[in-house]
């Protein structure tokens, strides 16, 4: 019995096809894994076997090879979110996971098919009936389970995803380069849409010379945005202009006035939105007055504690407006995979071994590393 | 392990009194029930005893008590729709329910408690997990499932419904007069909301004397428009003004020019937004040449086959936009029903027994029918 | 010759009868007038004799009937904004004004007629070519120029404003109760648009016991908003209570988190928006922690040199909003005067002579004030 | 004394660089020019010499060096807007004109200099002081005069604009082919932006492989969107795609649901928006069908006459939109010109003289035209 829909579309072959059942592939799954696992706030990274786990009726079971070390595995390991959500150990990190549908839930019928390629991201699991889930935003569940703190994430080789939270990969994608698109790069792209900077007007970045940074000048210069970058430093300016930003704002050595002034000039009156990729205050409060007059600062990261701290006579009389931006949702995530599987965006990785997660931790709290790392969870 | 956004809102006294199992009282299910049922299109309704459902994992059982009957549902017994898609007999229609949920899946966890209040509208299931829903259409589903069309509907006293897709109304409701809100209240309240008609503008209500128009004027007054009602003869002039439209504009007997100058003037150049209620052509065309330019015209309905009509030059040059609206989602649902709770809106109701539908079906038919039927299921 | 639209519309009859030239009454245009003068800041203010203006080519000349006082004209009297501005002295005050047009610029052809009745407003001219006038946002133009701030202002009999600027107010209306909408009534009703509080949503008034909080209130009402109003002590509480708010928080001796959960409890969740009028910090870091996930709050005033205050997490992660609203474009002054035309909103006045105003200042230093103070110009 | 919102920003420098008076460069301005001029519908076009008209307070003049010639002219000439408007004659043509400012009103302060480029567009002049206008949609203001409609227009060496209505183009720009930006390019940037198509969705371009189309392809390419273009024929194709279209569906010789499917295939499940060029109505029938549900299709010409023609169910039950768009306001014009300025989108132009416009209009007519026709205005 066809939907009404669908029926008046006329797309009963298309749809078919979509959701044709491939010759359902039987994938050998092991009993158990090797996995990273840890058993307190800061304690050491055991690399070790693990049962395989089982999908619930909802679930699939993603085969990982690859996953993307981001920032926050680093916080939720060191324990700087405790005091908020407690982990419930032992865990496994990671939320952004490349991988292989090797097995799904008796109530995921159309989407998934073994075989099929499936992102792990930050949330794997909405509760679908809150007001959020009903309004599209699934990251703001108040339900939400986030891979790595609730759930155990993508430092493993075999991990569950809730269906509806997996976006699905076109085959063919390099998974090692979409790993990080599916943190770092869904967090640009829907930080990039809440400016609501429109088509051919200016958008600045900040901390552009960044890991987080360099993707959010590809996909703004993809949705049609011009882009001023600023950060600190000659080299950091070479790489930006290089993505393709139209100006670079070197703040280094400079006054608070240089900054504005030079920011304002270049951009003929204030960028229209401003991304807040840096976690500094400085170029917040820079941005409060160089962004243009009713023009949106999207916040995307800060250090814990500290206040907003733009001056509210700014605020007021410009009608300025700021915003949080947290990850994306589902729509967001595919969007910023299909601008990836196009060759929109680069994403800058040095590939390591599951093994050596202990390493890669260390080096990013040392601040050694450059680029996106990305383990290949088969080593 | 409370999820990271629950506990930084510090909510969790709140969420957890919200969610709790509240301790689950058992009712006693029959085993058989009592339900209308037809088995070919324009065939006869038996009402006869049939199995009460099992609820699948998803789903809600709900004890129907009341529900309303609505146009659609004669449409749908008559065949109109067959060409797009086929019932598979035996069927039960009716898609306007309000119940008490006697029995729950087991992957049903937090929305939902036995004793609850729920309703049944048009879209019983959406897939969840394509496109449309993941923006939050899931009235677009393009696998939904239609009550009454695709499962077993509310002309029945036990009915299956997916418990994402039924709202749950307050305790102490009156069950009868909420019934037609499920569909006729969503539908029109969706409608409105699509006119993008700001508060304190004018939006022109066609067809505004029958039932779903008096209840869109209703509508329209608690969410700040301004009212001009328009439809044919003074006795629906007089309810229009009673349920508080500004204007009523009395198109018997007038030309179309008449009808457009006296629309225009009393809205000083237009309405800024009109839905089309009335299931008929002319007032369509009245309302692309009336409304006011760059505004916005909602078909709810009008017959099959009728091509939109208006001409090309008035929508390129006045910049109008001309918007089909299907139902509501989930949202609009839960939004209708808190206005029609909080007594901003009043459905004229006459109630009789769920074994007389074949009766209400021809007074229906016939045009016989002032306000709004609603079924007692028990009767 | 009939511009294209006019004639496309078939509205010829409307338009021409709507511009067309009532019988331009002549009115007696004095040489000179009363007005309240001040040569410095915080310098006394003289109540005498000065000339009459001539309006530009663009300009009309208002009879100014009767005027509200606003703090701004205090802070503005007593130099709180000559670092950013300095008032060219002599100058008259006032920017809330209604009266008589009784004179025109040769330019000024359609909108207004001798004897209409016409506002002034904070925005006297706009410059009509700079990017924010092209978007709708007069009151952000870059070369505005405001009343009592850059042009002699409402404390005067006849005062001189930009007919772009002015709203035109229907006959018959109350000119000195619709004074106090020209400045406090756009103001809260644009604040309230800002904070994108749906129909049918709960929208939080901090300070709702004030002037501006109790015109707030009546406004979210008339647009279809939910209203919860917060302020200090039982007193205030009544008059919300009083003018239609659906709960009162009363902060008198609680704890922050006694007023955040009193707040979300009765939202179930938050309200979905905050206007926060009241021009102390601590209301505006409760509502960073009450105000639903998603919610924007709407910032009007706020002491100077006040920071923002709220914490970066919490804003993030709940993908707040914070936006300032500064008084509203000329789309919202004809709203919000259309809101009060209507009786949708009463503002609590008490009336003085023009020749009072230097102890209006005193009272309201002093915070005596009860209710807005309006002026009679003729006394 | 500076306005609030210039001193808050600290721009002062900026603006007053911005609108500093270059050294007003006087202009010799003769007293006559050569023009192309009509005096009855249909009627000869007489090459000669008429005065050179002098600017009104809020007006510039410009010595207008090239101008494009579009089909409306050809519309206007023949009369074919003669039952809604009537031409004064006699008239000069013309709406497409790009030159150089030889002189200004008083009243014109800030944004002109003389020897600046400006361009003239259809909107010659708004009123300012009307809903539309205030709203910033100058282009359905209801007293907007149009160029060679109601005022002489751009088939002249010196033509008067309105200020406010000319958009100002930066030095060094190619004159020539930046003139068919002002009409065609602004319409097909505004038609794009009316399809509510968000960056990485699908738009489909209908008649893509025409003049307008082939503009509109390159416009929402550099907006960020996927173009699939359909038009009729193989040539066109080529066209298309070296324009960047990432598909072309050919129609020619297919049957309806052939098209219909092959777009929906290519889009997977059908395109977000379309911008309906053809200016024949079977592709907009085919793309109310094709159409994404809840998709928006954007009309910019239909023949006269032509109703819509879209099924109302399927507008119905899929959600659709369908909105007339005309020309674009004084945002799209700047914005437009931006993208073409940097370069984002090629004109095909082909250059000959004012005098030659009659045997324009011939070939024209008799679709004998390549690429858009640009008049050198001193040949």
């Amino acid at each position: 019995m066809a939907p009404l829909l669908r029926a008046l579309t006329r797309r009963s072959d298309l749809v078919l096809r979509q959701f044709a059942t491939t010759s359902t592939r039987m994938m050998t799954i092991p009993e158990t894994q090797m996995a990273q696992v840890y058993d307190r706030y800061h304690g050491p990274l055991y690399y070790q076997e693990i049962p395989v786990p089982k999908p619930g009726p909802l679930d699939i079971l993603v085969n990982v090879k690859y996953t993307g070390v981001c920032h926050t595995d680093l916080h939720v390991w060191e324990g700087d979110f405790a005091d908020q959500v407690k982990v419930e150990f032992p865990m496994v990190g990671g939320h952004e996971g490349v991988g292989i549908v090797v097995a799904k839930g008796s109530q995921v019928d159309q989407k998934f098919e073994i075989g099929d390629i499936a992102g792990i991201k930050w949330v794997n699991a909405s509760c679908e009936q809150c007001e959020m889930c009903h309004r599209g935003y699934d990251q703001n569940c108040h339900e939400a389970q986030n891979s790595g703190l609730h759930v155990n994430g993508t430092f493993q080789q075999y991990a569950i995803v809730h269906a509806y939270e997996a976006p699905k990969l076109p085959q063919g994608i390099d998974m090692a380069k979409a790993a990080p698109i599916l943190c770092a790069g869904i967090t640009m792209y829907r930080a990039l849409k809440d400016t609501n900077v429109g088509r051919g007007e200016w958008v600045a970045i900040t901390g552009a010379g960044g890991g987080l940074g360099s993707i959010a000048i590809q996909y703004a210069l993809a949705m049609g945005m011009k882009v001023v970058a600023t950060d600190i430093g000659a080299e950091r300016g070479t790489l930006c202009k290089k993505l393709g930003a139209s100006h670079y704002v070197d703040a280094k050595g400079k006054h608070d006035h240089e900054v504005i002034d030079e920011m304002i000039e270049l951009t003929s009156g204030g960028p229209h939105g401003v991304v807040h990729v840096a976690p500094v205050p400085t170029p917040f409060l820079h941005a409060a007055r160089y962004v243009r007059t009713r023009g949106t600062i999207v916040m995307v990261s800060l250090p814990k504690d500290t206040p907003l701290g733009a001056d509210t006579v700014d605020v007021v009389v410009r009608a300025l407006t700021i915003r949080g931006s947290y990850v994306g949702n589902r729509e967001d995530a595919d969007e910023a995979i299909d601008f990836f599987a196009r060759g929109a965006v680069e994403t800058p990785i040095q590939i390591r071994g599951l093994s050596e997660l202990n390493g890669v931790f260390k080096d990013m709290d040392a601040g050694r590393l450059i680029g996106r790392v990305v383990l290949d969870n088969d080593k």
